[in-house]
C-alpha cells in the first residue's frame, strides 16, 4: 500500500493486542465473491494491511471454498435482512462470516473488522448487521481549481492544483479513508463553479476525471461534479441558460452524452443555482423546478443525479427592512413545487434555516416538502464552528437534526427517516457535508478536527449510532485504546459544541462573528450589513421576532413545532433569540435573568476551555508528541479566541443594556 | 508637448479669451538666465504651449537681451526680496517682467503667469511677489512596485508596473503639473517599503530611477526614496540592523556612496521605522535619533536629507486597555530626544495624532520639539475622507492645521511658521502630502478631487492663500471661467469637508469605519480591534477622555492650549469626543443635547449631499460631459455612503442610548 507524506488517520494499523481476532484472518475464504472485482480486490488490500499492520501477520491463505476460518460470503443473511451496501459480521463455532450483498457491502465489512480488531475488542460470538442509514453519504469538497479551498482550514486541495486534476496516492488514501466510513459519493469541486472549473465537463478536463472516477470506483464511491449553470452560456457560446430554451436544452444534451462517454460512472451534477451571484432558472421567469427537472431529464438515461441546492435568498438585503427575513428564502423559494422534481432530482438542504451557525433550528423544508426526495447538508468544515483551530465536536450537532421530529406524519417522521426514504418510501435521498480536509500532514488541521472527518461518515451510513460512540470509535482507532485517554479526550470532544456556543453567540441568534473570514467576534459585524443575519439588540433586548406576531417564520412548521416555537413560554431555550425578540431582564426557566445568562455562559465558555486544556496537558505522555503539540498549539488559539469573545460580547451588552454582572467580574 | 491618454488638468491650456496678455509674450527676453538650462528649456516649452492653447500665439520671439515686452530676468527684486524659489511678476509701461532668482523660480513664475492668463486676469499693472513659504514641498507616493497603490483610489501605479520603474511621458507630464504649482520634492515608492522596492537603492534599479530624477531635475523638483530600514538584513545579508552597529554603518555607508554615484541629483531617503510592522532603531534598543542620525551622517556627503517618520506607536494595543492611549504614542517616542537629531534630519509629522481623520487636534509634537526640523505631513489621498468617491475639499482641514497656533513662544508659533523656518530659523523644513493619483485618465479617479492634488501645492507653496481662492483657481483653470459654475463648484468644494464630517464620526471621534479598507461605516469596526482606536459608546454616552484626569493628552499641548483641551466647558466642540467622555444628554453651546447633534447632523449631512448634487446637475451644459458623468456617477456613490452612514450612525446611537430623535425622523 502506498504510503505519502500524509497521515493515515484512522487506517495507521498500529500494532494492537491480539483479541483474539489473529486465529481467524490468516485462512480466507471467497464465496460468492470474484477475488479480481476492482473492489473486492480493494478490500483484501485493506484485510491484508491491517493484519500486517496490527496483528503482526504477514498474509493470509486466499480460498475461493466456503471451508476457512475467515469467510467473506455474498449473501442478504438468513432473514434476507442485508441490504444493498449492506454488511453481517458473525462468528459461530470459530469461523469469522462477513456476509454483504454487494462488493461495496464487502468493503464496509472489512472497514468494520479492522474497526473491531483495531479498538481491541473480541469477536467471539459477535452478531452485528450493519444496514447504511441513507442511500447516498456523501462529501462534498469546496475545492478551487487553482488549489485553494472556500472556507478551507487544513492547506491547499489535494483535488487540484494550478488548474489540474491531481490523481495520486494521497488521492487514493482520501478514498480509502471515506469508504472506510461508509462515505458512497464525493463532489470533488466547490459549488461556486468559477473559472477553469467549469471547463471540468469538457475534453480539457473529462479523461483526468475518469481516472479519478475509477480510482474512486475502487472503493465504491460514485464522483459527481459541481457545474456552473450558466454553462451554456459560458462554455456554449449561448445568449442564454433558460432552461426552457431548446437550444439550451440541447447544448445540456450534447454535453452530458459527451461527459458520460468520457466517465460512464459519474454520479451525476450538484448545482447552486440562483444563490449568492449564482446564475439559475430564477433569473429567466423559471421555478427551480423548470431548472432542476431540465437537467435530470438530460441526464436520466445515465442514471445520474440532480443534487439542486436549496440555499437560496437575497443576499443584497436592507438591514432596515424588517419584514423581509432570511430565514423563510428556503422554504418560501421551494415548497411551491412540492411534487414538481423529477425522481432524479434531490434538493439538497442545509441543515438549518441560515448558514451552519454553531445553534439553528432545522429547516423547515424537512416536513414541509412530502413529494420530492430531499437530502440533508451539513458542514464538517468548521467555518462558523472554530474554523479547526476551536476543538468543536460537530457529531452532537447533526445526532439533533437527525433526531428532529418533523410532525409531517404520525410516524417515521424524523429528519433521519426522510433521508433514509423512510417517511415517504423514497429512493433518492441522503446525507452530505461539506468536507473539512486539504493536504495538510493529517488532513484536518486540528488533529481532533478528523473526529468529525471520520464521524460523519459512520454516522451517515448509521443514523443510530450516538456521539459518544463515535468519539470513543476514533480516539481508539487514532489515538490511543488507553482507558484514560479515551475517557478525557471523548470529555474534550463531548462537551467542545456547548463550550464553543457558551464563549461565541447566545442562544441561537447566531452570526457575530468577523465579516467575511467569519473566525471571531464582532457583534455587529452583520448587523449593518445584506446578509439578512442581524440580532436587533438595543437597549432593552436582542433578537429577532419570528413569531407569527413577527416575520412568521414559526409557521413554516408542522405543528407542534410551529406552536411551540411561535410560543415565548414553550420555545426550546437555546433557540430563544432566533424565534423572539426578548428584554435582558427576561427571566429564563433557570430563574437567570438573560443578561446574566449571557455573561454567565461567557465566563464559564472560557473556564472551560481552560479544563479542556488541562485535560489534554494530561495526557502528555500518552499522546504521540506531533499530535499533542499540534492540538495544544491550537487550544493556545482557542483561548485566546474564547477570550476575545467573552469580552466583546459581554463587553457589548454591558455597554448597551448598562446592567451590570451580578457577580461583580470585570467586563469591559 | 507630448501628449497622452490622459486628462492635462489644470494645464489643459484651452482658448481662452485674451485680456491683454498676448500684447506681452510674443516678445520675449532672457536676461540673466540661459536657455540652454534644463529648467529654463522647459519653462520656455510651457510658456510656449500656453500663449498656443490659450491665446492662439503660434510663436514668439526669444532673445537674450533686456529689450522685450515679456522679459525674464534673473534677479532679486529691488529690495531683494525674492527668495530662493520665489518671483516677481512685474508690469511696467508695457513691459511685463518675471523675475526669479533661479531657475526653480523661473518657472514657477512662467506657472504663475500661465495661471493669470487661464484665469482671464488683466496683467496691466501687476506686481506680485511669491515666495516660497516652506523650503520643503512635496508629493508621497504610496506606490508599490508591482503597480498597486496603497490607499489608492485613481488606477494603478504610473511609477512602477511589474516590478519596474517607468519613466514616460505621463512621468514627464506628472513632473509639469506639480512644479506648475510648486512641488519641488517627490517620493515614488510606498513608505511600507517591502519586497521589490527594497532592491531600489541597488544595481538592479539604480540606472532607472537615474533616468527618473533627471527628468524631475528638470522641473525643479528632487526625487527622494523610501527606503527599508531591515536594508543590511535583507540585501546585505547582515544579521541585524543596528543603527550603532560598526558593520551596518559600513554597510550603509557603502550602499549610499553607490546610490550616490548613479544619481547624484537624489533628495535623500523617506524612513518609515518602528511602526505598523516596519522594522526601526527600537528593534535593537536604540532611540529613533539613534536610528536616523546613522544615516544622515553618511548622506550628509552628499547633501542628501533623511526623513523620519514619527508615525510610530503599538498598533497591538488591547482595547480592554484604558490606560494606553495612542494619540500620546507619537510625542512620547520623539519629545525625548529633542535637540539630539542632525540638522540634516527631518521629523515628518502627521497633522494629527492619529492618522488623518476627517478631524483631529494638531499633533503636540509641532511646539513640543524645538531644536528639531519638522516638516507636516498631510493627506490628499482620500483614505479616511470619502476615497475619491465622496467630495472633500480638504485644503479647508489643512489650513487649519497651518493656522494652529502652537503657544510654543509669543510669536511666529503657528504651524506654517514652524514649518517654514520662521519659529526657530532653521532650513530644514517643509510640508508633505500623501498624493492621490492614479493612471486614470483624470489621475485622480473623482475629477474633483484633483482640487486637492492642485491645492496642496499651492497651499505649500504660498500658507497665505485661502481654501476659497485655491478653489477657484482650481476651478477657472480646470472646468470653465463662467462665473456660475465658479460660484458653485466653489460652493460644493468649500462645503464638502463639513458635509462629510456630519454624516461620518462626530466631533472628532473619529474612526467608525469598516476595517481595512476604511469606506464606509462600521461603528464598531475599529472598537475591539488592537489598533488603539476607541470611541467606548456605552448606554450613557461616549468619547475617550484624553484631560489630564483620563489619559493626560491634553497635556502634551502648550498653554493654553492645554488648558483648553483639558476643560470640558473650554474645549473646542469639533474635537470635544477626542478629549473628553460625554453623556449623551450633554448640552452643547448651540442648546442641543450631544444625541440630538449626532441625529441632526448625520440628518443634515445627508440632505447636504442632495443639495451638492442638485448644484451639480444645475452645471451640466455648462461643464464637460465625461467630467460631468464622471462626477455625477459619483455623488451617486456618496448619497449611497452617506445614507448608510446616517442610519447607522443613528441606529447604533438610538439602540444603545434608547434617546429618540426630538424630531420623530426615521431610525432603524
Amino acid at each position: 500500500m502506498e504510503q505519502g507524506a500524509w497521515s493515515q488517520l484512522w487506517l495507521a494499523y498500529e500494532k494492537r493486542q491480539d483479541r483474539g481476532a489473529g486465529a481467524y484472518v490468516a485462512d480466507v475464504a471467497l464465496n460468492g465473491f470474484s477475488g479480481e472485482h476492482r473492489t473486492v480486490k480493494r478490500a483484501l488490500e485493506e484485510l491484508q494491511a491491517g493484519i500486517r499492520g496490527m496483528l503482526g501477520i504477514e498474509g493470509y491463505r486466499l480460498r475461493e471454498t466456503a471451508e476457512a476460518t475467515l469467510v467473506l460470503k455474498r449473501g442478504t443473511g438468513a432473514d434476507q435482512e442485508i441490504q444493498k451496501e449492506g454488511f453481517c459480521l458473525l462468528e459461530k463455532d470459530g469461523v469469522l462470516t462477513v456476509e454483504a450483498a454487494d462488493e461495496s457491502g464487502l468493503l464496509y465489512g472489512v472497514a468494520g473488522l479492522l474497526r473491531l480488531i483495531a479498538m481491541e475488542k473480541s469477536l467471539a460470538g459477535i452478531c452485528s448487521l450493519s444496514n447504511p442509514s441513507s442511500p447516498l453519504r456523501m462529501y462534498d469538497h469546496w475545492d478551487n481549481m487553482d488549489g485553494s479551498i472556500e472556507r478551507g482550514y487544513s492547506g491547499h486541495s489535494f483535488f487540484f492544483r494550478e488548474n489540474e486534476v491531481l490523481v495520486d496516492g494521497r488521492t487514493r488514501d482520501y478514498a480509502r479513508l471515506v469508504s472506510s466510513v461508509g462515505i458512497n459519493g464525493v463532489v470533488i469541486n466547490n459549488v461556486n463553479v468559477k473559472q477553469a472549473a467549469t471547463w471540468l465537463i469538457t475534453d480539457r478536463y473529462l479523461d483526468k476525471v475518469r481516472e479519478l472516477a475509477e480510482l474512486f470506483e475502487d472503493y465504491g464511491i460514485r464522483l459527481f461534479l459541481a457545474v456552473n449553470y450558466a454553462s451554456p452560456i459560458e462554455l456554449g457560446g449561448l445568449e442564454s441558460a433558460d432552461p426552457l430554451d431548446l437550444e439550451v436544452q440541447g447544448w445540456w444534451r450534447d454535453r452530458i452524452a459527451q461527459v458520460y462517454q468520457a466517465v460512464p460512472s459519474l454520479g451525476g451534477f450538484l448545482v447552486k443555482a440562483d444563490s449568492e451571484g449564482r446564475p439559475g432558472p430564477f433569473t429567466y421567469g423559471r421555478t427551480q423546478a423548470d431548472g432542476a427537472n431540465m437537467l435530470a431529464r438530460l441526464i436520466e438515461p445515465y442514471g445520474g443525479l440532480i443534487l439542486w441546492r436549496c440555499f437560496v435568498y437575497n443576499c443584497t438585503q436592507d438591514w432596515r427592512d424588517r419584514k423581509t427575513d432570511r430565514a423563510k428564502a428556503g422554504y418560501d423559494s421551494f415548497i411551491g413545487q412540492d411534487g414538481d422534481y423529477l425522481d432524479n432530482v434531490i434538493l439538497q438542504i442545509k441543515n438549518g434555516p441560515m448558514d451552519f451557525q454553531i445553534r439553528e433550528p432545522v429547516s423547515p423544508l424537512f416536513g414541509g416538502m412530502r413529494k420530492t426526495n430531499q437530502m440533508l447538508e451539513v458542514q464538517v468544515a468548521q467555518e462558523y464552528t472554530g474554523q479547526q483551530i476551536d476543538v468543536c465536536y460537530l457529531i452532537p450537532l447533526f445526532r439533533e437534526v437527525l433526531d428532529f421530529d418533523t410532525y409531517c406524519q404520525e410516524d417515521n417522521a424524523l429528519v433521519s427517516d426522510i433521508i433514509s426514504g423512510h417517511t415517504f418510501g423514497n429512493q433518492n435521498t441522503g446525507i452530505a457535508a461539506v468536507c473539512n480536509t486539504g493536504d495538510d500532514f493529517n488532513w484536518t488541521g486540528s488533529d481532533l478536527a478528523a473526529a468529525n472527518f471520520y464521524g460523519f461518515g459512520r454516522l451517515a451510513f448509521c443514523h443510530g449510532l450516538t456521539a459518544e460512540e463515535i468519539a470513543e470509535e476514533w480516539i481508539r482507532l487514532t489515538l490511543s485504546n488507553e482507558e484514560e485517554v479515551v475517557r478525557k479526550v471523548k470529555k474534550i470532544l463531548l462537551c467542545s459544541r456547548e463550550v464553543y456556543e457558551k464563549y461565541t453567540s447566545p442562544l441561537g441568534i447566531g452570526w457575530m462573528v468577523t465579516p467575511n473570514t467569519h473566525y471571531g467576534c464582532s457583534v455587529d459585524g452583520y448587523e449593518y450589513s445584506r446578509w439578512g443575519t442581524y440580532h436587533r439588540a438595543d437597549h432593552l433586548g436582542i433578537g429577532v421576532d419570528r413569531s407569527m406576531r413577527g416575520t412568521g417564520y414559526a409557521g413554516q412548521y408542522q405543528k407542534p413545532n410551529a406552536e411551540r416555537y411561535d410560543s415565548l413560554q414553550d420555545c426550546p431555550e437555546e433557540l430563544l433569540l432566533f424565534f423572539h425578540r426578548v428584554p435582558y431582564l427576561h427571566r429564563l426557566k433557570s430563574g437567570k435573568t438573560l443578561i446574566q445568562h449571557i455573561y454567565d455562559t461567557h465566563f464559564e465558555g472560557v473556564e472551560e476551555v481552560e479544563e479542556m486544556i488541562a485535560l489534554w496537558e494530561s495526557l502528555k505522555e500518552s499522546i504521540s508528541g506531533e499530535v499533542y503539540d499540534r492540538v495544544r498549539e491550537r487550544m493556545d488559539r482557542q483561548l485566546e479566541n474564547a477570550r476575545e469573545w467573552r469580552d466583546q460580547v459581554n463587553a457589548y451588552f454591558y455597554r448597551k443594556s448598562g446592567i451590570p454582572d451580578e457577580k461583580g467580574r470585570e467586563i469591559y
